[in-house]
């Protein structure tokens, strides 16, 4: 079974910056993502939210280059005003040539 | 504390598809599986599902040789007609004697 | 782009557990969480929980020692009595600092 190496960004934060988040992600060159809702509790702001869809997930399948350009405009534009915590997973894809 | 390594299938699709693709995740031989509402646009179609639950995400917890057999099986008879993205992380789960 | 390694806990249980595992969680040390409604069917019990939000996804990123004392919580008071999976995944996190 043939993988291809790429990586996974996953960002959450407040589902009001649901629209401009989906903006960056293609701004930053990939091809799709998926959204789920979520709560949660910061590390900063111990805010709370427990209504479900407060918060919203993305995950991004990309390559390292995108991620990496994704991770660079959330930590300039959105890092300083708003919750957000975001990472990489090294995943293993199927059909890789559909993220590239 | 004892952790196992263990591989963990992600598969994102359309909703549709839930009870066939939970019927494939225990042919596979996988012993259970969580499963997530979701949403997204994809890589080819960009198809925007906006309503919640218009997608499913399936996370499945297994042997590598399990996982393989799961993305050979959506690769075969899935990804040529359904919007299907799968992928593999490694894990180091708490009693890993569960889920082989 | 500068990243800091930490473990990613994931844990997912019966929803009614929600209280007692988000305090668990801080007693462990971590800094926060996100929570996900999933359902699913787990390796022993064999039972399905079809409704939205019968079953609940803890994501916790933090530092390996609070990670692992976390696991030992779950081990210790959980896993004999609950339907509990947990499991560690390595990400890369913007501005690590938050988290520990």
């Amino acid at each position: 079974m043939q993988t291809f190496p790429l990586t996974k960004v996953s960002i959450v934060t407040e589902a009001l910056l649901k629209d401009r988040i989906i903006a960056e992600i293609r701004a930053a060159g990939a091809k799709g993502y998926t959204m789920i809702e979520c709560s949660g509790e910061g590390s900063r702001q111990r805010r709370v939210s427990e209504i479900l869809g407060d918060n919203i997930k993305f995950e991004v399948i990309t390559t390292q280059a995108n991620a990496e350009r994704l991770l660079q405009i959330l930590q300039h534009d959105y890092f300083p005003q708003y919750a957000v915590i975001a990472y990489l997973t090294q995943v293993n894809v199927v059909r890789g040539d559909k993220y590239v």
